[in-house]
């Protein structure tokens, strides 16, 4: 039989080791930075029925769901196009096995059927992060805690999360007098003002039928978007009497009061009233966090407050605000910013245990065996008929850092002969110090 | 509009946050052990074109296939319904990057539509690991120590690997005189010795037209069939001059001396000659586990040599052996055997840092922020209008094992109090030794 032509489905990766321990590491800071905040880990399964996720997204996003199905069975299935219709079924259905407050963190992978291209993918992962059940600004605040936190602890130190909140949104749209009807598109163009600049905002203003006086006095309240609680006070002033813009300052003044308690550092955070976000279901606080070093590289993390998302599969919703980092791309900004740790080579091995021929196999296979117990990743060269030079140029390709010797020489001497690759470093020490010899190699 | 019905498709499952840290430790231990013997992780995407997978399985296993379809995309795709398949499009795929001898683990799901039942789920993990490119037995008594090392990792002790090879039972056939288009036949009844006994097995081999002298001449070998290497060498002399069973024989004693020198505890393997292997694949050595205390509970891990196994999608095949762990029945044992650490108590939480009321919550928030950073996996109670008394009944429910508290004695003082739930310990000590504090509470 002739062999089968091995491909992969459009948009979809493989992901070589080097890859995925790259991988691996980023979800494992991100993990302990969930779990030290208290966050707990839930599974839901890929496929989910087709009527679950329908009616959720919108027309164009549904679009891109993937169906499934099995050809004897009787269920339309889909895959599971993001996390939060998910955990709104899983709430409903768990909820008399689930403590609440429910704190959970998910971090796995979704499917949609975009256009493949650089940086888009249609298998990737989310990572979302949800406090079900507490009204108060302070699960906002921990949200920016953890955010920041996480993202310090993967090495990024240039950033900024951008706060607003949808009920100052609502206040500027009264305050301006742009009718509700219109505040769509009022939202939609301040939210490009940092891309086309405040000359096309007028303009897309214009164009959208929205007043002249209503244009002025907007672009005048633009001029302060951006600060700290100070410049949320001037805009309390500004918007004296117009209820929903007093009720979202006020709840961003205590989200910034728990967000000092929880020492966010003021450097990483900014308020700023033109950051709206795409999704229209936000409620209440809204978040976003932008990479502003070496250059302005986009976003990486988006949230906020969304207290409509429980009642889905439910009567009644419950309070819930949550974030979702950017995991592939963060993924690869690691690299583009070179944050990954130095022992991240590309294979787990940390020493070959090379193997001079048949009769010493034994003995190379021993002190591998005996490397691993002491918990050092070892590999054992299992081809006695290959030359060493052979086997070193494997541990070169593979990128392992040391290499063992074990010759009749060493054998009878009860040593062992370690090499660091790196710098051709040789160390010649007893059997019984091996793994402590390994050790002080891989540190030295 | 109703609430919309919460529902799960057929044999999904969906995991409390207390589950998926199971799932996450063993898959943890068993991640680390392949790490550990050198093993390097890979990925591939969920979702294959349909035709990598059909004509690999069998029709049977084919009909348990889901297949999947974006309406608008022009692919038929397929879930994986193994992780070999892919293991051969993978190498076939990436041969040019990959360095060989390539050994590789994959821990990920899988989808089949079997009929739901007790153990038996639509969405399960795989765990397989494979050495491709190594003809020497020494791989395979590698596989021998990686899982009886993985298994006493996570607390089984009593276990045997049984270990028979595809040649010895072609020689045990010629011996017995079974025509070649009868073995099938001789190996599924022999398979079932230990369910059925001898009496069952020889009225079935009667039944499948095996002649008298052959069935007679078959019960006297199954007769020595378990044990060491002194039953091996016992079998090679039955079955001199027979080259497939000379060659197995060989092949289990090099095996068998690597397993010596890779410290494999005797007791936790022997010989097998009637272990036959479901899949009829195999091309050498085969191996599968048993756990034997307090009684038989069944299968947890099987492999063997596949050698033909990459050539599906390449021209030329290379040889492979390699194993899976029945992840989720060891999940289920685990629990049935008790073996999960004391430590999963069902929360990440260890400590819950409650809230007096509106004026102490910033001192409450700043102890939860400082716990992070030291590393203690911390909860702040978020809601400081309820009751000390409900916070913790929260802790309770969640099974938190340490509570904190911060009045206004304890802030005016510098201090905080503890308080261990499970034997109610309180322990007062100054704000900079907080950590410190719980540490020792944790671990006395």
């Amino acid at each position: 039989m002739p062999p089968l032509d091995a491909r992969l489905p459009k948009g979809m990766r493989d992901f070589l080791p080097g890859e995925v321990l790259k991988r691996e590491y980023v979800i494992g800071v991100i993990t302990d930075v969930f779990q030290t905040f208290g966050f707990e880990p839930i599974a839901t399964p890929v496929l989910e029925l087709e009527e679950t996720l329908m009616g959720k997204y919108g027309e164009d996003a549904e679009k891109l769901i993937f169906l499934a199905r099995h050809p004897g069975g009787k269920e339309d299935l889909a895959l599971r196009y993001d996390l939060s219709v998910p955990l709104s079924r899983y709430v409903a259905m768990h909820e008399n096995e689930l403590v609440f407050p429910f704190r959970r963190y998910h971090i796995a992978p979704v499917w949609r059927a975009e256009r493949p291209q650089r940086g888009r993918y249609r298998e990737l992962y989310q990572c979302d992060v949800d406090i079900v059940g507490v009204p108060d600004m302070s699960a906002d605040a921990e949200m920016v805690s953890l955010v920041t936190t996480a993202l310090r602890r993967l090495g990024f130190a240039d950033f900024t999360v951008k706060i607003n909140n949808r009920k100052i949104l609502i206040g500027i749209g009264i305050y301006a007098g742009v009718p509700e009807a219109q505040r769509g598109d009022l939202y939609r163009s301040v939210d490009k003002l940092d891309k086309i600049g405040p000359d096309n905002i007028q303009a897309e203003l214009r164009e959208s039928g929205i007043s002249e006086d209503a244009i002025r006095r907007m672009m005048g309240l633009l001029e302060m978007r951006r600060g700290n609680l100070d410049s949320l006070r001037a805009l309390g002033r500004e918007l004296e009497g117009i209820a929903p813009a007093q009720e979202g300052i006020r709840e961003l003044e205590e989200m910034a009061s728990g967000m000092d308690a929880l020492n966010v550092p003021p450097e990483n955070y900014e308020i700023d009233f033109a950051m709206v976000r795409g999704l229209s279901y936000y409620t209440g606080p809204i978040y976003e966090t932008i990479i502003t070093q070496p250059q302005n590289l986009g976003s990486v993390t988006g949230g906020g407050r969304y207290d409509d998302l429980i009642g889905l599969f439910r009567k009644q919703s419950l309070p819930n605000t949550g974030t979702s980092l950017g995991i592939e791309r963060i993924i690869d900004l690691m690299d583009v910013l070179d944050l990954y740790p130095p022992e991240l080579t590309g294979t787990v091995v940390q020493v070959l245990v090379t193997v001079f021929d048949e009769r010493t196999q034994g003995d190379s296979l021993r002190l591998a065996s005996d490397l691993r117990a002491a918990g050092i990743r070892t590999e054992a060269y299992l081809q006695p008929k290959r030359s060493i030079g052979r086997q070193l140029q494997y541990a070169d390709r593979k990128g392992v850092p040391i290499a063992a010797f074990l010759g009749t020489e060493e054998i009878a001497a009860g040593t062992v002969k370690f090499k660091r690759l790196r710098d051709g470093q040789e160390i010649v020490t007893p059997r019984d110090a091996a793994a402590q010899t390994v050790r002080d190699l891989l540190e030295g």
